[in-house]
């Protein structure tokens, strides 16, 4: 899978991946409104909405963004109904041929962990059947166990040819509080990006790892470093455009090849419409916002990069 | 919620919690059989046999044991139905009056936290709306992003007066991997207690905080400086029985109120019928078991507190 999303990256010339993080604040006026009409002010009419807002989204973007990556926890708020909002997401962008990075931040150990892996990336046994839960290409893992609940994923990695991004280096402010922390002195998150080649290396492309890891755009000096203990990492960079990360920023996530850095921007498009930039859409073109959007950014990214 | 917790410990005179992960290889073939004879090797076949096992567990423990704490990760692996059986668990265990803690070692920043914390033990807004998602009473958190990643959880529980539980230190063999590295010559997990006691402070119940820890059973040197570090804090401790904890290394977790810790058993009590202790009682008498082995778990512990 990694193969075919640096493919796809390569294809489009669009290192980005767009953020399914559907909060109802983000949901056009129009699109609650025929929700809640059809299903009234309940878990099942919020769960409509988010499809349709989705379903929008990504009709307007497949052909020039090679992932998205939903944010499961804005779909597990709204219980099971939101979980099936997950799925037919899931789903319909695999429709689409777009790469689906499920972000789960899960993590466990042992049998648990498997049960996570399984869930996301694998297929469960039920009796003597095999079936695929959510079916996802990656999922993100929480590394705070250690390796006891990494192995498991990296077993169902290359099972299922699937892969995983471990945070490493989190782009929010308090990320340091434990994760800039020094031991021997050196940062935890350098320990934490040492293991991640380590894990990786049991699990190659053609010239990535399965593995991957979470770097925030937000901390580029440190994205520098990561870069060289992680050479084979694909990084999977959050905090571009509405946490404060610029195009310049992501220089340093970048190799040589203009590869292995993938870059998310959530709400910049799938709530570009509602940003004076793109005002002009109007609330009820926001896919066409978001299209115009994403061609902003990966230009932007594209020209600081010098790709 | 933690002063039901405790009033429940007392009153029932015993600090344990039972952990419901109903992996299919402890559902006993009857139970196994009558759900896929109705449902099929499906996805909801699986999702009916956990529901069936864990209904039965529950019926013939909920007046000895104050708490059950079903791992999410052994339900989402069945998908959308897994995540159904779930939801039907955690209401049912509500209907017998016993306290839920979720575990679900969820972890994310700002909103995303909060939607977590929303799904989990809030109310989400739909319209007008306020509808609460899975509503359990606990849920274990992860504390890997920093404070971005607990405040909002600590919102939400003030809210609802609902409580967490933060991994600290977990009873993984590899959990020394970064939990364990020495900052300024004290390791990563004591800085999180003392977060964990700094976040607990503005969360108090009577005698305990709503924010709690996670301490394995398997590290009784660690947990006696962990009391210390969080006075305040409820110590969720799994680790024992199947994961090699005993009665006596769970000591050290206590206070001298004989309070401050809740002891997990999942294994051990849900798939007591297969082990040679109790196999007098059958598969077929597996609630039976379950209701012996969580005695004998409690005699255990209350022999080894001096309670």
């Amino acid at each position: 899978m990694i193969n075919k999303l640096v493919d796809k990256i390569k294809k489009q010339n669009a290192p980005i991946v767009v953020g399914l993080d559907p909060m109802m604040k983000y949901i056009p006026q129009q699109v609650q409104k025929a929700a809640f009409d059809q299903f009234g002010e309940t878990l099942e009419g919020a769960a409509e909405a988010i499809w349709q807002y989705n379903k929008e989204i990504i009709d307007h973007i497949y052909d020039i963004v090679p992932a998205v990556k939903p944010q499961i926890a804005m779909y597990e708020q709204f219980g099971i109904e939101g979980i099936k909002a997950f799925k037919k997401t899931v789903d319909y962008c695999h429709e689409k041929d777009m790469v689906v990075i499920g972000d789960v931040k899960r993590g466990d150990i042992g049998s648990t962990s498997e049960a996570y892996a399984v869930a996301h990336l694998g297929k469960v046994t039920v009796g003597n059947t095999k079936i695929s839960a959510f079916d996802e290409d990656f999922a993100t893992v929480n590394p705070y166990l250690g390796s006891d609940g990494i192995n498991p994923f990296l077993k169902v990695c290359q099972e299922e040819k699937k892969g995983i991004f471990i945070l490493v280096k989190t782009s929010n402010p308090s990320s340091g509080e434990f994760q800039d922390q020094l031991i021997d002195g050196r940062p935890l998150y350098e320990r934490v990006g040492e293991k991640v080649a380590e894990w990786g290396a049991q699990c190659m492309g053609d010239d990535y790892s399965y593995v991957g890891a979470v770097v925030g755009a937000t901390y580029p000096e440190m994205g520098k470093v990561l870069r060289k203990v992680m050479p084979k990492a694909y990084i999977l960079v959050p905090g571009y455009g509405a946490q404060g990360g610029t195009g310049k920023d992501l220089v340093p996530f970048f190799n040589e090849d203009g590869l292995g850095a993938i870059v998310n921007s959530s709400r910049g498009i799938i709530a570009a419409y509602a940003k004076e930039e793109y005002a002009k859409f109007g609330a009820e073109h926001f896919g066409e916002a978001a299209r115009q959007a994403s061609l902003d950014m990966i230009a932007d990214i594209n020209g600081a990069i010098g790709r």
